[in-house]
């Protein structure tokens, strides 16, 4: 479970209370439209999670010799199910291993490629329009690189294919008899990962998806019931104010989360960097920072540099593995035995409050989420917090929050780059 | 080799050149009176290297029983190292294995713990002030956990340290005979990368340093020889645009420059982010992404959010592995054979031209840095490229570059904190 302390230095919780409710009432126009799936795929992806556990009982003589789930993916194919997969890694001694194929980087390809072996690995192959360049150019050269041939049924168990139904992947998928889940097509990538992206994956190297999907339903419940509008009143706060404060910082203390930072990141910038109605440029820029590591880089920005950002601290309060600091005292360096018989845990917490505090003593806007430990639940409750966020901050800034037209002026640069060499 | 495309859009050559050569000016008065020493690292320390070849071969029986070199240090003192260690990686299969022991996350340290052996491994304790928390913190655990023994010459010379002359770390290192390499006073954290900071561990985990030290000396002799005025006109640009363009993003294709980019963001942001001299806030808010990856999450946003971002690429034309995009024409998804038969290389090069062609089309400021490939000579041109670059924008911005005055609170609430609980 978490804590959210989400009022702003100095904003007060009754202020524009209009607006919150004027935005709740078009975030439930969203989801009883279809606007965006997302909504309710903690209800949704329950018949998907079915469908991977009969095919885990309907091959469970293949999967036993798997030990690797590959996934081939980019962008909203691989950062959701990257987040989840890191957050929870450490309480999943046992689960199978998951490597991540994304970037067309050959020297990271042929790495990958080396710690792989053919038997023991799934390929699953994620691209929501199915013709993403990378991923498709990633899974041919797997394919030569692992001698898969297409007309064997023993090599096309090897591989699976999550993408929307009718994409040219999806009838490739048929074409070949290979195995294949749908993205369903009001669920776009970057608000994905709760869908067969990855509910698919994850399950299949082990997690506990179904309570992840927990953590989301009764988070997403609660919002519906209006009782957690304190995301409403940051919404508005981030909206109203995003001229003087332009950059959203995510800095969360824990290692664990330095994916789900990655994923947060795609999510905000992706989502809210439109033109308007009127065309004007807007936007909120999202800057993800791990905690305490980059007290040690960021910080001195923060307080001293444009104060142009609020900041979000995303602190765990129970950490999977204990250790304490050793009652050592070493001689000329006795200043640090402060810390001494206190644990790591606490050191990495009170790291977070102390900074908090300090950014709070210069006026600078603070909240904090607060988990109790980093579990399946928790992750669930996290990732539908931050979608509906930036859901609420879309329709605050008037802008369309799941299109992305910026970006395909370059793909059809590359197309014509390589097709008039 | 670097080849520079440093106008940004609109800009022209011969504007504000009385700026630029003001600029250049004070930086040969802060090389001059060593307001900083980082600008003679690449000579200073040749002094560094040739101690640790004398260590390397008076020690040459312990060194060969070591196959792990593990840098307990945050912030700037494990940066640098990452981030050279990261770029030249795949150029060494056979370099000892580096461990970076940074954040004080119980998870992550006892992760790293558990991969690690007594007695193949060498500690190297790295803090300029030498009362680091989190540092003296891990490497108590780290003394605990290894049962080291401090009365015992068998065990400590299994440590080192490196420290400021006279800190307490120091003198700690005296009274219990440690081996220890010092940073020269007047080189901060974030500067100190070709100092003993770097130098040391990357040479004992097998790097060839020389050459890194030589394409950052090279790199700044044709700078104060006024060959490489480009960077002061970037510097111009910057800064004078800042109202206008507060973000600098680094946009570098190549997984091998992630964390290049990370330390890039520590260098920009503590250096710049800052109170001038009349006491108004100011700085440059520094965001690193990876192409073609990140163009799926933060492109969107450049492209079409708020125009306030300037962007540098960092694109490599040679990567040190080859492989090719098979030629194999898949059902349904024949639409991307247009990449077929070209290489990976190519790809994400293309990406990243596409890419900049398409903000270019959009008026938003773009400059190009363009490595032949990744080598060591080429690492520490990009290494003093970017820290003169730095100097140049904090000369131009009025503040002092080389403090972090604003982390101070946050310090002392810690410490408050501790002592009474």
């Amino acid at each position: 479970m978490i804590r959210y302390e989400e009022r702003f230095s100095g904003q007060k919780e009754t202020a524009k209370s209009s607006r919150a409710e004027e935005i709740f009432e078009a975030i439930k126009k969203e989801k009883e439209t279809g606007v965006s799936g997302y909504y309710t795929l903690p209800d949704d992806s329950q018949a998907v999670l079915s469908e991977v556990e009969t095919y885990m009982k309907d091959t469970s003589g293949f999967l036993a010799q798997i030990n690797t789930i590959a996934v081939i993916g980019i962008g909203g194919s691989s950062l959701g199910t990257k987040a989840v997969h890191a957050a929870l890694e450490s309480r999943y001694p046992h689960a199978k291993r998951m490597v991540f194929l994304e970037n067309p980087d050959p020297v990271s390809i042929l790495k990958q490629f080396a710690r792989m072996k053919r038997d023991n690995t799934l390929f699953i192959v994620v691209s929501k329009s199915g013709t993403t360049i990378e991923t498709t150019s990633i899974f041919k050269a797997a394919l030569q690189h692992f001698a898969l041939d297409l007309s064997q049924a023993e090599d096309t168990k090897r591989i699976m294919v999550i993408t929307d139904s009718n994409s040219p992947l999806d009838r490739f998928a048929d074409a070949y008899g290979i195995r294949r889940f749908h993205i369903p097509d009001n669920v776009g990538g970057r608000f994905s990962v709760l869908s067969s992206v990855g509910v698919v994956p994850l399950r299949l190297a082990g997690y506990d998806v179904a309570s992840v999907l927990q953590g989301a339903a009764v988070f997403g419940k609660r919002f519906f019931e209006g009782k957690e509008n304190h995301l409403l009143h940051k919404a508005v706060y981030l909206t109203e104010n995003r001229e003087h404060y332009p950059v959203t910082v995510l800095f969360s203390y824990g290692d664990c989360l330095e994916n789900f930072t990655k994923w947060f990141v795609q999510l905000w910038g992706e989502s809210l960097g439109k033109r308007d109605a009127e065309g004007n440029h807007t936007g909120l820029t999202p800057v993800g920072h791990i905690g305490s590591v980059d007290q040690h880089s960021f910080l001195q920005l923060i307080i001293d540099g444009v104060r142009d950002k609020t900041v979000t601290f995303i602190k765990i309060d129970n950490f999977d593995k204990a250790l304490t600091i050793p009652d050592i005292s070493l001689k000329h360096i006795e200043k640090v035995d402060y810390v001494n018989g206190h644990t790591f845990n606490e050191l990495i917490d009170i790291e977070c409050d102390a900074t908090k505090e300090s950014l709070m003593a210069k006026d600078i806007p603070v909240t904090t989420i607060e988990a109790e430990s980093m579990s399946e639940f928790t992750v669930g409750e996290l990732i539908l917090y931050f979608e509906i966020l930036t859901s609420a901050c879309g329709i605050g800034m008037h802008i369309d929050t799941y299109n992305q037209p910026g970006v395909e002026l370059g793909k059809r640069i590359l197309v014509k780059k390589f097709t008039q060499q």
